[in-house]
């Protein structure tokens, strides 16, 4: 039933943050990392911790972003962990934004679009995040996979790290490369620009440049960011939320990603059991969200602003 | 014993394409093209099928090129047949380099580098594709591992897609952006140049683009380049070679690669059993061999000069 009942993505990822708040929660296992409580630092553990995960973000933020490349390191195995963790958000209602980075000529874009942005994809997201470097034919095989499937890309534009600055915001012919991007990008935006007014062409905008968030915003009203840097990268909620938009009584457009904080607060390592555990993780979760809609506002199921 | 006895992957690189000639086989099974033969569209039926194709390209070729979209699109298990090609690869003698095309932020890329430049990664390569866009930071895990380990990165720098004109073949600041990402790669050049005067990070110089890959070959003399582009999307062994030099009595400086071509040549998906299919596929190997090494030569061990 092509089209039917189908929501798109940025509808659905809207809502969400309307609901409960901005906050992304990455699903970012790092080497050594995973408590032993979960099987540690194997295929089994990332899968079993990252299930954990979801347990405590569902009810507490509305969106998952799980780092390919920190389960790819463990081989097919490991991906095989991703996607049961995919597997854990979707039942759980939460929102997959697979953090995967990918780009390539167009007959291997299609490989990748199958792997993430098919209706029976192997590794189930609603949006993943792809390169632009390439030029827009290595994006269409993802653009068309969102269009036809209710699903999202997430291209990268400025993002939070040192070397952004390397090419990012260097000037292309009077204007940033980021920013020639997005100028690239428009009837793609546009293309995939749904009933909420806002575009399944999502842009990656770092918290560590709230500058350039803006300048974006400016040149893609419709576009919601992905935010990461907030957080462990360093950046607080006021320059995390610097390309959102007043809507009615809160901020919104988008959605900011933090990781380390979350997955590996203080204390998780030395939880002695997995109430203690979850605890600590459930906490996280909790000042995180609470932290961003302190500024943003929410707008709960019944329409009225709460803030935190 | 690191170091001890350990070649650089420049090294092993040029030394087979001296001996044998530079082209690189692809291994990219396209959705519905592996032959039923194998297994048809499956993860084990990708597996054997690039198994095959590897027992085919030793002794006429000494690289090959999978391409990960085209496994990754299977999931886990597919991911595992990539495994199993490498592997199957690397037992043969042959020289891998994994198009991957990743790129993340420090953290991430080590994940990456860990999947597919470490002493023992999953997917077992002796170099792996990398995209700039994010910035120099993200590919240091990448160098970083290559010079731990004997391996290479291969950089995109010019890409043979018609969309390498939306922004790196683009003016920044006075030099097409391709040519920034080299300027800004040229300490990590120089650290990866070995005993061979190559250097181990190589740079993506589409065949479609002659004039930039000269152009290439000045800022970076010592550069091997990976020149995708040849044969199915259309440049001849000219073009291919656009970049190569002249080094005695034969021409090197990078591989060329060839894919759909020598994937699924004329006659290949009709041939009625697996000695039929191997002919055509050695053949069609084969021909392209010659038909680079008729303008780039080769030295055969003895060191002597054979055209074809």
């Amino acid at each position: 039933m092509p089209g039917a009942a189908m929501t798109d993505f940025a509808s659905r990822l809207v809502a969400a943050t309307r609901a409960i708040g901005p906050l992304c929660v990455g699903i970012d296992p790092h080497p050594g990392r995973v408590p032993a409580l979960f099987g540690g630092d194997t295929p089994d553990g990332l899968a079993r911790w990252g299930e954990a995960i979801v347990e405590q973000v569902a009810g507490r933020a509305g969106v998952l972003k799980p780092q390919v490349g920190l389960f790819e390191r463990l081989g097919p195995d490991g991906m095989r962990a991703l996607q049961r963790v995919n597997d854990a958000a979707k039942a759980a209602g939460l929102i997959v934004i697979t953090d995967a980075k990918r780009g390539d000529i167009g007959s291997t874009a299609e490989g990748y679009a199958q792997a993430y942005l098919g209706k029976n994809s192997p590794f189930a997201s609603d949006a993943v995040t792809v390169n632009p470097y390439m030029g827009m034919d290595t994006l269409e095989p993802f653009l068309a996979a969102a269009e036809a499937n209710g699903k999202g890309v997430v291209v990268l534009a400025r993002t939070s790290n040192p070397g952004s600055a390397d090419f990012q915001t260097q000037d292309m012919g009077g204007a940033p490369l980021y920013a020639r991007v997005v100028e690239a990008l428009q009837p793609a935006i546009e293309r995939l620009t749904g009933a909420s007014g806002w575009s399944s062409l999502m842009l990656v905008a770092g918290a560590t440049g709230p500058d350039e968030a803006r300048r974006l915003r400016a040149l893609a009203p419709s576009c919601l960011m992905l935010v990461p840097g907030y957080g462990a990268q360093g950046s607080g909620a006021a320059d995390a939320l610097a390309g959102f938009v007043r809507r009615g009584n809160h901020l919104e457009g988008g959605v900011v990603s933090a990781s380390r904080s979350v997955n590996f607060p203080e204390g998780a390592a030395q939880a002695g059991d997995l109430g203690a555990w979850q605890s600590i993780i459930a906490e996280a979760i909790a000042a995180a969200q609470d932290d961003l809609t302190s500024l943003s506002g929410v707008t709960d199921r019944a329409g009225t602003l709460t803030g935190s």
